[in-house]
């Protein structure tokens, strides 16, 4: 998906939501657990009942891969179903994967070439090689973490080098291994107020933003800092919209969630004359 | 696997060496693509072949993870496999997880609870709550990226707040996390004699040192700059070993280059007194 398409299904879904797909099979209603692939039954409801509130969803791998080699088939028919019934929609694998090239080349090889994710999150500890693997790809991108929505995010993303933090290296040097059509970055939520400085580094970038919801960060802060002309955000919703109720009518609470933080955003979007 | 174990199977064996099952299918020999697990049935005859000569063996997930579920269940099968027939050997899932707190817990599922791995490679750039959840289960291990083997690490792991790169944070914050017991760092042989200072700061922990071999490490580098009282260093190879020989007897090509280590190993610690 290009960077325009992006814009597009922003506006016409007056939307940038995303909806975090943490799936976890101890949380999910009870009486699905009798399906065949339980995991996948929910995505399925859940998405049915949220796709015209959001533009992107976003399995979080781990919550897969901890039911081993059936957790990775419910995240490929996850993703192949998404992608088959509802294609303008932005498909990220949660991963934060990155290792030495030829073992990150392995990894862009499972998630956006063996798997039609449009995206995947990667870690940036190991430096360039390690991450532009995943940018051979056209029309796929990378999201690489930055400054995290967690409390850890102290311990060595603010390390300062001549008033120059490690987060903020992160973003001046990776901008350079691709370009706003196949980079984005992470940028917790839990940090708002930081979006204004990161705006200084990257003003065109999209930034993925998890932590609205059940970590503590606030929408509203997040479009006032960190929105750009062409909106720039995926805001992340997971644990709040997908197990919003625990019923037989589960669906219907993960929509009912899903277009409050919609119709919020679009009241931010509109404020920016973006529609 | 305690501390003591691990060095008790050092002396045994008079080695220190980890292989690298970096078992990528388009390098296999052919005629194991008719097997119905060609990657399980390479790794079997691998670890048949070699297991004398190794104290560990090291997985590099993303191999099997671009063939998705098929995949994950070579995976399954080959870490199971090993603690089946040869318990002594210590296995580490390659995998450089690392995210938020409850899905750093789902990872650690994933490889420590439902594989039978040993230990876990972690990547350390969401700091504490990303790394400690994996640190909760009895006799296993993180083995934490500190300074790696690629060009890459140049980009960040350098970056130098008051004379303290980011690797040697990772180092000194980290190790208080856990203890010599369940903690492990990665530092690349392409940097042996950063090793000298790395002990410095961690003189008693295992060093895990991928490198030696295709990526240019030198073994004796390596011994001299990082061993310990206990040896403290797993050193890997991983492609100079498995892919050493293409023909139907490719096994006892990889058994004559693990040997082959592990008589230089020897010699090393004989030269320390630790055998």
């Amino acid at each position: 998906m290009t960077y325009s398409q992006l814009f597009e299904n922003i506006v016409r879904k007056r939307s940038f939501l995303c909806i975090g797909l943490d799936s976890e099979i101890e949380k999910i209603p009870a009486f699905l657990l009798k399906e065949k692939d339980p995991v996948f039954e929910f995505n399925k409801r859940i998405i049915k009942a949220t796709h015209k509130y959001c533009i992107a969803y976003k399995p979080n791998v781990a919550f897969y891969e901890c039911y081993g080699s059936k957790g990775w088939l419910s995240l490929e028919s996850t993703v192949r179903y998404i992608k088959k019934n509802y294609p303008d929609i932005f498909v990220i694998a949660d991963a934060k994967r990155g290792d030495i090239g030829n073992t990150s080349k392995m990894y862009a090889k499972a998630f956006l070439e063996n798997m039609p994710f449009d995206a995947i999150t990667v870690a940036p500890y190991m430096g360039e090689d390690s991450v532009t693997p995943f940018l051979s790809y056209k029309d796929k991108w990378v999201i690489l973490l930055a400054l995290t929505s967690n409390k850890g995010a102290d311990d060595f993303q603010y390390h300062d080098e001549d008033g120059i933090k490690l987060f903020e290296r992160v973003l001046s040097l990776s901008k350079k291994w691709g370009t706003t059509d196949n980079m984005m970055y992470v940028v917790g939520a839990t940090r708002a107020q930081m979006l204004k400085e990161i705006r200084q580094i990257v003003p065109d970038h999209f930034l993925l933003v998890p932590g609205v919801g059940a970590q503590g960060g606030s929408l509203q802060e997040v479009a006032k800092y960190g929105m750009n002309s062409k909106c720039g955000l995926l805001v992340n919703s997971s644990r709040g919209i997908i197990f919003a109720g625990s019923s037989e009518n589960f669906d219907v609470s993960a929509g009912e969630k899903a277009m409050e933080m919609q119709t919020e955003m679009e009241c931010y979007l509109k404020e920016r004359n973006l529609i």
